[in-house]
């Protein structure tokens, strides 16, 4: 018997008869004698429709009121899937973040977790009820209402599960776990039976959508064991995300290779080798609010270099717009880029003990022909920007080069 | 300068367009230096889909938690107006029940207001910002949120009118006031400028779907003065609420007409005239929540008497088969009943003080030759059942007789 904190998101509460299906697997695992703690998102779609309304009355939504407004999409499914469970004989009862109460600070729109009262819940758990909480919100010191921005539901789940100390940790999605990489573009990919915090961190930032990365952070950080699993699979272990790499355990040096094809490259050429340069040319980029990702700048030639980073694909025109502005200012020669471009890389503790791991992706590459515009690496992490019409070439041959259709 | 609460019913908000209407009225209102506290319902239809999602999970939904659902309705419009009145560049805040916070009994989906707490109304309210509330809604002592059944925006609005000890409680609602009768069976149905508490009881309870009754006798119990006004008028004092009558004043003696479609007649015939016989006959139907409006039982004669009620038409046959049952066990002789029936009431304070008010019903409705199936009176009212065919007529003529039409 043991104690688990399961978050279902917006597709697995999409209907009521989806929430009907949540019902009778939290019932399976009731049966089992577990104690059990549910996080739920809004039924999918409702979000949005709430934030449309929002919208509809003002551009820029007041903050505070938009989480007034956007947390009663958690607060319905909560009371379905209490009455769901109910139907089914088993009692249960539902907790706002407020009710709860999960503290977080006052950064309406994206506040984050302080501490989370577990009183209520534990009471109710020793009284033999399911307990289900509304995911993405909690209350700040005032009594305000917050809520933890997109997708921080799976954070709610992480922070229940580590302020309960639950012995695990699943996140129901529509995948069924974490591949090598996205079986769509590779037949052959395989499901992990285990990723280390690490690489799931870099996976996630790489456009793995699998879980959010606060959660992951949040995960390590408190020592919860975290597991992803199918809303829409009876069987099967899913992926567990653990701490530490098994010293006995024979892995493969690289995990997975994700990628992004949401990228464009920006180049400022010729501007002046020295100090503050860097921070002339993103300040006003950052200023505009445009998210910036891989940033290189190399050894300059001449009292000059070339300065290149990679930015949203919708945000490159815009992006473009503002470094003409800041071409003369800062000396350059020129601005150009490329929105035709992608980003493949491989992720893996492994690849820390191995040498050789990005001469084998390199020659990989250029076996097939793909040439490297941009490279950027991590201690665990190897990224290249190539043309995005070698995107699912570039994946297929990594994976297999890497042995990960070989995976168990 | 004032400090007046303003509710603003399901139609009124039923839009992102009409709730920027109301922003505009409140803004108005701000500007003549009034404070101002603003109660919502949920947009209109919103309520009902609520239920219907839940209806969709249990038929006979859970208390608690259907109040955890359907309580969400009004959080959705009490953020949207905070939002379109910040728009105008005014400072509001909007607060859930539980956040106010208005306690309540435990009594799920029909909660009654226990206290309300205005502190952080008052600072809101010193600061300059108009405090905006859902209505309908509250929290218990253990925290669960409540709700106080359909149309308890009203009881809302009234009961924060007295904890603030508000100068005026207005009702904003798609009709314009409180007319003598339903201006759509008689077009000279005249706006009236006062009505006492108990005629509004009594045309409230009589079908004239004004205000919700409750908040009636709550305004007269916390002495708040209650005015009814239209939210799509810009003009207009609507119709205000008194407690007594105006000795001043001259008010005929009769205030309205009110009327209901929704009865049918039951009678039980030739039952033994003895003690306990009402309880043996409506006992079964109260048990088979059949609610009951009018009852009449006559002197008997012979040792036997008639005994005549009504219920809701949709109830009619229903009604009839729990009577069958039950009329060879108190010794009946038949049990009949009419479902083409309607009733129709004339309701004022001024009758008490005015003899042959029922006679010039009686006369009034004799000479149009409609026959009075059965009669029943309180203090400030006369109410009759007539043939459902006669109702505009009955309506008419009596408006005309009691000079109605004269109201200025």
């Amino acid at each position: 018997m043991a104690l688990i904190v399961q978050k279902y998101g917006g597709t697995s509460v999409g209907t009521t008869d989806r929430i009907k299906n949540v019902a009778r697997r939290v019932a399976k695992f009731k049966a089992q004698g577990h104690d059990l703690v549910v996080v739920l998102s809004a039924m999918s779609g409702e979000t949005n429709r709430l934030i449309a309304l929002a919208k509809d009355i003002q551009a820029n939504p007041d903050p505070r009121e938009l989480d007034v407004i956007v947390s009663t999409g958690e607060q319905v499914t909560i009371g379905l899937l209490a009455m769901a469970l109910k139907e089914l004989g088993i009692e249960a009862k539902s907790y706002t973040g407020a009710q709860v109460k999960i503290l977080t600070d006052s950064m309406h729109t994206k506040a984050r977790i302080q501490s989370i009262d577990d009183a209520a819940m534990r009471a109710d758990l020793n009284a033999g009820r399911v307990v289900i909480v509304a995911g993405f919100q909690g209350v700040d010191a005032e009594g305000n209402i917050t809520t933890l921005g997109r997708g921080g539901s799976d954070t709610s789940g992480v922070a229940l599960a580590a302020a309960l100390k639950a012995d695990e940790c699943q996140i129901y999605t529509d995948v069924d776990g974490v591949y090598t990489t996205d079986p769509r573009v590779v037949p052959e990919a395989k499901k992990l039976k285990t990723i280390t915090f690490e690489e799931m961190l870099e996976m996630a930032s790489l456009g793995s959508k699998v879980l959010q990365i606060r959660s992951v952070e949040f995960a390590g950080k408190y020592n919860v064991k975290l597991r992803v699993l199918s809303s829409f699979q009876e069987e099967g272990e899913g992926t567990l995300i653990t701490f530490e790499e098994d010293p006995n355990m024979e892995k493969p040096v690289v995990s997975g290779i994700a990628f992004n094809r949401d990228e464009a490259r920006i180049n400022v050429i010729g501007v002046p080798d020295k100090p503050g340069i860097a921070y002339q040319i993103l300040g006003p980029v950052a200023d505009a609010n445009i998210d910036v990702d891989m940033i290189i700048q190399n050894v300059g030639q001449d009292g000059t270099t070339d300065f290149s980073f990679t930015v949203p694909k919708g945000e490159f025109a815009r992006t473009i717009k503002v470094l003409e502005g800041v071409q003369a200012h800062v000396g350059g020669k020129s601005v150009n880029g490329d929105d035709k471009i992608c980003k493949v890389s491989i992720v893996g503790v492994g690849m820390r003990s191995h040498v050789g791991v990005a001469s084998t992706m390199f020659r990989t590459l250029a076996e097939e022909g793909i040439n490297i515009q941009m490279i950027s690496t991590s201690e665990i992490k190897i990224s290249v920007i190539v043309d995005e019409k070698y995107l699912e070439l570039a994946v297929r041959v990594l994976h297999r080069a890497f042995g990960l259709d070989q995976v168990k």
